[in-house]
């Protein structure tokens, strides 16, 4: 059985990169970081519990994968510059045919990333992942969710839905055909957080949030700083090929209320729309107009005739 | 029944200090911080679970003021200003009469330190508490573990044992007067950071750590990043009035191998002596020189004849 000290040297503890922020990392009691000069620190933490987030027995490199995605995908919606992270990890035994793949998925997006583990603890308990990441953003080019502007457009990146489609379908409660199953099982497990659209959007977009509960209950988040009301063209909401496969009701009920997306939703002014267009192509991501920010209140899905589609906020909650 | 944003409503948003470090706090994708100018971040992050860290059933506000309270703990023995901390909190269930008390512990605690709660995560699963800290101080006068030096007094804060001892009289294993049993309990549920020790101690400790895991272990630690041996004087350990009711071996084995004081161990060159008691002064808090370290390897503890005593290291070690 190893010991907690040496399960943090062999999976967890790494070489800092010379000249970089990250001036002390693992091993002393805090990590000492080099703020970039005139920048404000982004920070956000988001907790993965078994049972709750995964199902017990999740592939564990896909863990190590999504625990660092889903905290950078927050990152992403502040146009913030990842820099570090550090994790806490509660496990029932440090088991290494555990820890060898998932800390490889975790530091496989770390590096494509370009961040470093700089802390952490480690303990036994159930399992549970929580992950601090650190970034960096200009106060003035933050991408708060509080910038909307009336008459902004609405966007999304990527595609909606098909994570939901295949929890579901893992669940039992729908059917897929294999290849279309291991699509949107990928986007389930290894989600790929828009930290270079972020990053593009700096400067263009008015606001953003992350994908992350279901669209219609992270833009009601969204909406919630602002005097502003939504309109949202179902016609025009991004599927993947997985959720191209359902029918129409199942469509929009699982791009609108899926959640596990890890797709930016964010608003910009009309005239910067080709700006949102070209950032989408800089930052090699796909990004779809798809409403409108107006006076009032609520969000409106309408089809492309004008008609009113009921679409309930389901907004997934952790205690309802 | 609380919704998840409900509960971050009521018991965890509170308003940022206009002017302070923390330029957007709880309700974005992230929190934004204005980091100190000149100075590098010091960030720590340490998780309680319970059974492991807790009893079942413990009492929430202390639970909220030692989550809190052995993350501040990690920023003191880096000698670092504590700005600000993150969140997050797996529960079984959103109960009132669990959140109420526990958040009170932990912000009587935060705002006795001046800090803000920037951000978080709640979620349903078996009780975890992961908190992440930010703190800053210059380069120049971190107490990195690495600064130890040939000839150093060690010294520490406070006094040790009692929170061991208490552990043990509630697991049945020893006894203990009522009286004494309060205090030493107040030390296992309530610790009391360091964190105007380790700001005193800028510029004369040249290594700190804070004593955790036993003084043998978080002490080993030190002396990992050095070349050096500890002498111990065993007659010189300050123990707290509960310890004091023992027998010595019990004194011995408790101050050095107990766990949970969250005190400070340091370390400071001879010709700093003076100026380590005007820091404890200053700071309001005891210190105690205890030691030297020399050339060699291991830690050797002496009574005031010489006698070396038979003190195995039995560091708290999370997964043996």
């Amino acid at each position: 059985m190893l010991s907690e000290f040496q399960l943090i040297d062999r999976y967890f503890k790494r070489s800092s990169r010379a000249g970089g922020p990250v001036q002390l990392g693992v091993g002393d009691d805090c990590a000492l970081l080099q703020p970039p000069s005139g920048e404000l620190l982004a920070v956000s933490t988001d907790m993965l519990i078994e049972g709750r987030h995964f199902f017990a027995g999740a592939n564990p490199y896909d863990l190590g994968h999504k625990a660092l995605a889903v905290n950078l995908s927050d990152l992403a919606a502040m146009g913030a510059q990842p820099i570090s992270f550090t994790l806490a990890l509660a496990l029932p035994t440090s088991d290494p045919h555990w820890l060898q793949p998932f800390s490889e998925g975790l530091f496989y997006l770390a590096d494509a990333e370009g961040i470093e583990l700089i802390g952490g603890d480690t303990t036994r308990g159930p399992l549970a992942i929580s992950i601090t990441v650190i970034g960096s953003v200009s106060n003035t080019q933050a991408l708060k969710r509080s910038g909307t502007h009336e008459g902004d457009e609405l966007w999304v990146s990527g595609t909606l839905g098909d994570a939901r489609l295949a929890l579901e379908v893992l669940q039992n409660k729908r059917t897929l055909a294999p290849d279309l199953l291991a699509k949107a099982s990928e986007r389930l497990h290894r989600p790929h957080p828009r930290v270079a659209l972020g990053l593009a959007l700096r400067g263009i977009a008015s606001a953003a949030i992350d994908v992350s509960d279901g669209l219609l209950g992270d833009l009601g988040h969204l909406l919630n700083q602002s005097s502003l009301s939504a309109t949202l063209f179902a016609d025009d909401l991004p599927f993947g090929d997985a959720l191209a496969s359902q029918t129409t009701d199942t469509r929009y009920a699982l791009a609108l209320n899926g959640g596990d997306d890890y797709e930016l939703c964010f608003s910009a002014a009309l005239d910067q729309h080709q700006a949102v267009i070209d950032a989408g192509h800089r930052s090699q991501t796909p990004v779809t107009c798809i409403g409108r920010l107006t006076k009032g209140s609520g969000i409106h899905v309408q089809d492309h005739q004008g008609n009113l589609i009921s679409a309930v906020n389901q907004s997934f909650d952790h205690f309802n």
